[in-house]
């Protein structure tokens, strides 16, 4: 066969083995929240219609989208978020029971330039409820966020709560024009990044008149506790009704959350600036902050009580969040918050020679059906040192040995790799001994 | 928001809840089969260069891969299978211990004609001994076949087992050219279909010799138990090392097949016209039969001592096998092998009226602390008949109800929604009742 040059497409990654155990660690202990909190599982297409996409995610998932031509003739696309797709899914499927609570854990692709922590493959854990507009589906899914970021060992991070109803007060407010608002969300948008000063400058240079900027940003620096934004905020956008429904659809969330043992006051911080870039949000929205490492937001999402309708041809309020896995993996990572579980064998049947592969298998099979994960060395038997090293390089921590004396007086040897300790056994003991080795805290490895 | 028709491209599919949990299960059991042997996850983009599948799998792939220019002007595809990616990764990483057994459950994507249980993305689990030439790593992919099956309550299936060193030496005997060695294996591939007269005309229009036909006739007809098989080919093949090499690969294969407590004479049926599409195999194939429902081969694999090597640049011979998640569903479902566990909540809790959230929503918390997988109902509070309905149509098993006055007496109602009994509890007990009804087998229901 031609030799072939072994490369991989920008931007993407292999998981080998050892990547791998911590991010089914991770994804698994996610979906264990999910599960507790009553959101099943589905799955959608890696392609779509690529029209199912046009008009929904905003101007970014256009020209993010890997989007081609199929041989069917179809403009197609692989799946930009999770989102659009549920909206989808509901919308062919009417009979579901609402609300319908629903995650889904899975790649999504954009054709982002790669650098750190950003990748053109990537995968999302969302959780969304469908058909509720209560406060209380709102809060359940920050305690969602809340839980499964704790379940994962972070401790420091703050979930920044705004409303898309107060932001669009907000722009009322200030006296922009209606076209003009959109513009005013993109520029406070980079508050955190560019400061008041670079707001000023960029709502200027957008055409905002001055006296205009000057109420945005009298808003926007509103400085206190979540309630003490929120009275202010209340208190300025008062002749507004819908940003004083904005502003109330906040406080209620934060009322519910204790209800959740999600402290409120210490994990969710108002920030009348967030606006989130996706075009659908009509509600509350939210993002996760973390200090360090510099990733980004790990978590975002909000309410939208339009897209899922605008598939279903009927009205179906939609709240939901994505947490990033590939971010929440990299804080994991640089704070060392957990170790991964070791995903591969137990145990490691070495095999003595050729008229020893029977044996070894038979031992193997035996401890297999204990339920030891157990692996047979199955390079060229004989030569023990060589298999004693692969058991270390896969941190296998168990290994047995049997010669043939041994198998005479129906015994093998049953090693710690760590510490080298060996002792014989009776052969009809292995899957006893070997379990109560896994199991034992003291001298075995676990 | 505009309203848009909700399409799915044909070929593709959703998984909704109740389809997902069987799906799981299923990989989830090959999962742990998988682990149970040492094979170790991992994960490859679901995007590749072309170029990296160009040549490897047939001239089949290149029509049937999805392929693409991207925005870089890359030359991408759809990975059409797990395999060569597998080549890909070994040859970019050669500080793998070898052997390196991993497995991979993921989708691939082929423009298929879509039609019963033939999809254009559909799901592989597979399994791979990198690195190996030893018959007990051949023997080890064949018993992890059969365990997946036995699993999953297959009881009626058949490993159909060939070589293609046995298939090029056959070709030889018959006298047919190197040329002409492909239309032999590609007629004979359809004996099962088109009958031995189907063949032998197949082989007389790709313009076999009469005189050959016969004798590839002669050899794929041999009748009887495996060994009594295997024995005539030898003999027929005798003076063709290459063959009876293969003929000595598949004796070695069934005498280890008993060591891994898998009953070769039952299981596995040697078959002389077994070829299996793909071209990189070089050593045993395998496919699994089973008779009913008619959904083809479940799994199928073989030896490919070439592919991998041809992107490391050094000889790692390889044994592995797919097996094919959606057909093998197929004949689970049809046959009612086994049931999907339940993945939703395990409890409801209602909403008496909007006084009651947050009573509602801290009796779900203590819940879920528990590890009850709890459901709060998030559609307007009140009417506790549409919430019971919910219930139901979620085959939720249990439900709470509180209204003002068992609250006062903190208290609540379990009811049991299969046989609609109810009792009051204790508030503070509601935890370790709701645990022991889910747990009980009496009365309330698992």
């Amino acid at each position: 066969m031609a030799r072939t040059s072994a490369q991989r497409l920008k931007g993407f990654r292999d998981f080998l083995p050892e990547a791998m155990a911590l991010r089914r660690h991770v994804m698994g202990t996610f979906e264990q929240v999910f599960q507790r909190y009553g959101f099943l599982p589905w799955e959608t297409p890696s392609l779509e219609l690529a029209e199912t996409f046009d008009g929904k995610t905003g101007q970014e998932a256009q020209t993010l989208m890997y989007r081609f031509t199929d041989r069917g003739d179809r403009e197609v696309g692989l799946r930009y978020d999770l989102t659009v797709p549920l909206a989808r899914v509901i919308g062919m499927h009417p009979d579901l029971p609402m609300p319908f609570k629903r995650y889904h854990i899975a790649p999504v692709w954009r054709y982002e330039r790669p650098q750190r922590g950003r990748f053109r493959e990537f995968w999302q854990c969302d959780v969304d409820t469908v058909g509720s507009s209560e406060p209380s589906a709102d809060a359940e899914i920050l305690a969602v966020v809340s839980e499964c970021l704790d379940a994962v060992g972070f401790s420091e991070y703050r979930i920044v709560l705004n409303n898309r109803k107060t932001l669009s007060a907000l722009a009322r407010f200030s006296g922009a024009s209606p076209e003009q608002a959109v513009d005013v969300y993109r520029s406070i948008d980079k508050l955190g990044k560019i400061g008041v000063e670079g707001v000023r400058e960029e709502m200027l240079g957008r055409g905002l008149p001055p006296e205009a900027a000057n109420r945005v940003l009298e808003l926007i620096s509103i400085q206190g506790e979540s309630s003490e934004i929120l009275d202010a905020l209340e208190k300025y956008l008062t002749d507004d009704p819908e940003g004083v429904t904005g502003v109330r659809e906040m406080r209620s969330v934060l009322d519910l959350l204790p209800c959740f043992a999600v402290d409120s006051s210490r994990r969710v911080v108002v920030d009348p600036s967030l606006a989130r870039g996706l075009d659908y949000y009509t509600g509350i929205v939210f993002e996760t902050e973390v200090d360090e490492p510099k990733v980004g937001s790990v978590t975002g999402g909000g309410r939208y009580d339009e897209l899922v309708g605008s598939f279903a041809g009927r009205s179906l309020p939609t709240v939901g969040t994505a947490l990033g896995l590939e971010r929440i993996l990299e804080v994991i990572a640089e704070l060392h918050l957990i170790d991964a579980p070791n995903a591969g064998a137990d145990v490691l049947v070495t095999v003595f020679d050729e008229n020893s592969v029977a044996f070894s298998l038979q031992l193997a099979g035996d401890l297999r059906r204990a339920g030891v994960r157990t692996e047979v060395y199955l390079g060229p038997p004989g030569n023990l040192r060589r298999q004693l090293g692969h058991a270390d390089k896969l941190h296998i921590p168990l290994t047995l040995l049997a010669g043939p004396d041994e198998r005479a007086r129906d015994e093998v040897t049953l090693r710690d790799m760590a510490s080298g300790e060996q002792r014989s056994i009776p052969r009809q003991e292995v899957a006893r001994q070997v379990l109560a080795a896994l199991h034992s805290s003291e001298g075995m490895p676990v």
